[in-house]
């Protein structure tokens, strides 16, 4: 397992305050970034959204320059691996309620050379006891609040499988542990909405946009459970795995995938694509 | 503002890993714990409850021997304050699921001299638009998890209100903000259920079974904002403000509440109420 180098506000030796509000409260949000070919992939749409989320949060979003400027610091090079920028609302008084004057701190995380999880072939899809947390005034945002998913990603292992999906509690699919979702049925391309729970992936911005690029019809819906084992394809995304193709879910197999592989082509000629996925 | 004093593993001096799951993911659980003439209220309740949360996330709990010598190094003989204790997972590689070998991080803070938030006589209670974020699989513990409560507490802060009340989203009411809420309605005692969100207080255990020493028939059961308007009393509870009065809610304004006061003196009788509450 590789280890991650850290600059903390800037700092390559520094800890986060014990009073720090993202630990206290998961109080801030986070990005996790593939460096390819020595440069974090789709960094501009990571650095919109962590700005787009901080806004809807009410933190005061750090530097877009001062970010970049510590990336190329902390990357110093690198060719490929796993960057992490996390923002919290910083420390302030005990209490829930955020601090007159915030002073929000940045920690960036890289590891270099790591590769996505459990890649390779096809996914082995799990569906989860775990529910998916659900707040309409959360949804979408990458919040420091993800101990959902950790419970469900601890299933996941425990079974043996790839990734597993998460619904709401009563069975609308809310996503994977650590990817967006998507099934193909009758040449249409479905994702679940994300108006209660889940975050608004990158990567799957990105598919969608693929999906319209190459005339494909798609929609953002509600999904359960059922329409999942009836899919015709289902594939995963993530910043790190870009298009995941599910072989299995529960005990069933999948095909073959036309649509997932257009897209995936798409995406190669994007650049964005991950090779072995 | 009193500043905290810390010790993060039993040392004063450190700081928390960038890459503790407690800041990454919410990770962890916590307890806030009056110090009241020397000593830390109800810290028995308080380490079970901890214990069983550890137990709940599969997080081995740190020795409670320890922790109890930490709390005296850190009281250091201090007479009154706030205590709040941290456990997180601790560190591991990135990614959600949980290490195969984990070492939890306990950080506990002391704020000398600390009265409870908006203490006085009584409470304006406003209803949040925040809903609670819901999950059955973390529903009643203290977790890291509470970006829901900061959002809800600023509304609190903005409104002028004293404390808010939240709703799991379809209206049932979940809690306030930072306490458990209890109605009286026809000479019974009703707090909401915590099957879905909220945090299963050690004081809402104190008042649940004080009102069966004194004879006071109580219910945990589901409750909507219908039926909080037309309470007959309202009192909040947390570890540090015992049993808080409600005197208004909304634009209601509520009476005498001879319920809240005798279960306010069964509480001076444990030794456990707040004075001025």
């Amino acid at each position: 397992v590789a280890t991650a180098r850290w600059l903390v506000d800037g700092r390559s030796d520094a800890g986060i305050a014990p009073d720090d509000r993202g630990l206290a409260y998961g109080d801030g949000l986070f990005e996790t970034i593939a460096v390819r070919d020595g440069a974090p992939r789709l960094i501009e749409r990571h650095l919109a959204r962590l700005a787009a989320g901080c806004a809807r949060l009410a933190i005061p979003a750090p530097s877009l320059g001062l970010l970049r400027e510590e990336i190329g610091t902390l990357l110093d090079g690198a060719a490929r691996g796993t960057l992490k920028l996390i923002v919290t609302r910083g420390t302030g008084p005990r209490g829930y309620a955020p601090p007159a004057a915030q002073r929000p701190v940045r920690a960036l995380g890289f590891w270099p050379d790591e590769s996505p999880v459990a890649i390779g072939s096809s996914c082995a899809l799990l569906v989860c006891r775990t529910p998916a947390s659900c707040n309409p005034a959360l949804a979408g945002l990458k919040t420091l609040n993800r101990l959902d998913n950790v419970l469900a990603r601890a299933e996941v292992a425990a079974a043996g499988a790839h990734e597993g999906v998460m619904t709401d509690g009563p069975g609308r699919i809310v996503g994977g542990t650590m990817t967006n979702l998507f099934i193909v049925r009758r040449g249409e391309l479905l994702t679940p909405a994300l108006s209660r729970a889940g975050v608004a992936g990158v990567m799957r911005a990105v598919v969608l946009e693929a999906a319209s690029a190459i005339g494909l019809r798609s929609a953002e819906t509600d999904m359960d459970v059922d329409e999942l084992m009836r899919a015709d394809e289902i594939f995963l995304t993530n910043a790190l795995t870009g298009i995941w193709r599910v072989g299995r879910v529960a005990q069933r197999s999948l095909g073959a995938a036309p649509v997932t592989i257009a897209l995936r082509a798409r995406l190669r000629e994007l650049g964005v694509d991950e090779p072995g996925a």
